[in-house]
């Protein structure tokens, strides 16, 4: 195993950190080594780049999905893997209200500019407009695209642009 | 009085009426005169461009706004007022399912194309994403942008477009 | 138990996931197994065709229901239910604004065309004609029949056809 | 002046009279002549097959818009005279709870059988699933159709077929 599973964070040590880390922009780079989250962790344990130990036995693909869907992040890690799939770059949106921000290919985190913060919603939710306002709000004013990512019964996503407008 | 308000129309016969409904697209031309919808009515008459009588009495600001107001059509009428005070032209958006169709500065319904379709919505309102959803189809199907208008609890709009977006 | 609940998903890995998706086509099948709505999942359990359990302890139909209640979704399950008893498939009709869509008899989601949009009603509800307006349009649209399930006050369901119609 | 205007009925004594109703099935044939209700009436004299007096004094176009507006039955007339100029012959739906009962071209009251009910609705209306289900019964009950007509904010109506279903 190259990676250690210890709460809701998974640490790589191994060599393959820095390039997971600068060349594709995954977590976090620590002294402890690289900080993945348990999306992150989940999508790249899915494509085999890394293995997953707990007090020293293996996390199977089974158990990092078993661990995000007890959190409730399902839908979130079915938008994560859609929006890498299609070669974003996915980090946190946390300090924006949203789910995620994306960066374009090519572009980086470290000099690129972010250009789409992402909510994930499910088919089945209702929106309150004051959420809605407040969602815009956020990405207008940090000159970012809002994306609403609704994941309905099938897992399919589809994409909302929803932005203020000045008539 | 130059108009008449006779159940839910108000009618206006005055040699203005050809002016305000060829150069300004109000109302329906009929062989009675022009038919303005309430909403036109108060529009117009707050703007003194009519006065609106019924039963040979003169019909105040207020009175229309206490019909507008019965008939849940308020929000309604906020909105078209906006949209009229920008320089839109403002019609129906009923067989779009929406509130509104406009037209930009410029084109007219008949020769133009509507660019908006406009949904009204209240800030206290929870729009059911499956509804977003049919909206959003039914603009993207006839090639028109579509505006949500939240009428804010002091009667200020917030304008949302929303669109599918293919990432 | 043969399947698991974790969070707003049913995972099912037993032999019979396969036959439940290929022949009868429930959930989505994913590397991980059969993952089945919450609705899906309350279905095959009252059938029996499943159990369900959740960090090992048995999740029992009543548990399911007071899941799906809480989520404001049980006139959604009761049409479900009603829909998959009289033989049709279901699957979400969240990317046309309804609910369901339906398969009939024979046909499949993967060869076939899906006849029916279904819009979930409750007895109590009152529709605006403009939200009419939209569905019946979508579903015109796309060459589908718009169908109308009212729930009424004894879980009794009700379906309208509702069409666009030339004169 | 060829018919009389009094209270809600107009009474045509004319030689025209036998032809309006036997072969256009207007009104009703008493011993006093033929009664026409006042949306037959001022169809009639839009389409100036008809002139009408009211204590001698001849009654226009407006003066029965005016009536006919006043008694909220405007709507009712616009969608009257749309259907009347498509050709069908058009008569009271009232013992079915609905506006109209309509006979196609060629069949005709009396022999004929009425293939629609006609409900009229307003664009800006919700309709309340309980007053829908009494209104799909009835027609369903006598072997129509039930129409829905939405006239709009200008004039323009869309029809809506709404029938039971057994799936």
């Amino acid at each position: 195993m190259n990676s250690k599973l210890l709460g809701d964070i998974v640490t790589l040590k191994d060599i393959k950190a820095e390039k997971l880390h600068n060349k594709s922009h995954y977590g976090k780079m620590t002294d402890e080594g690289l900080q993945l989250s348990l999306i992150e962790a989940l999508f790249l344990l899915e494509k085999e780049k890394i293995t997953i130990s707990e007090n020293s036995e293996e996390v199977s693909v089974d158990d990092m999905i078993h661990i995000i869907q007890k959190k409730g992040l399902f839908n979130k890690y079915i938008v994560f893997k859609d929006l890498r799939n299609r070669g974003y770059i996915v980090k946190t949106g946390f300090k924006y209200g949203s789910e995620f921000r994306l960066y374009e290919r090519g572009k980086s985190p470290g000099n690129g500019h972010s250009d789409y913060l992402v909510k994930v919603a499910d088919e089945d939710d209702h929106i309150p407009l004051s959420d809605l306002s407040s969602y815009v709000r956020v990405a207008h004013g940090v000159n970012k695209y809002l994306l609403f990512a609704v994941v309905d019964n099938e897992n399919d996503i589809t994409y909302y642009n929803v932005e203020w407008t000045r008539l």
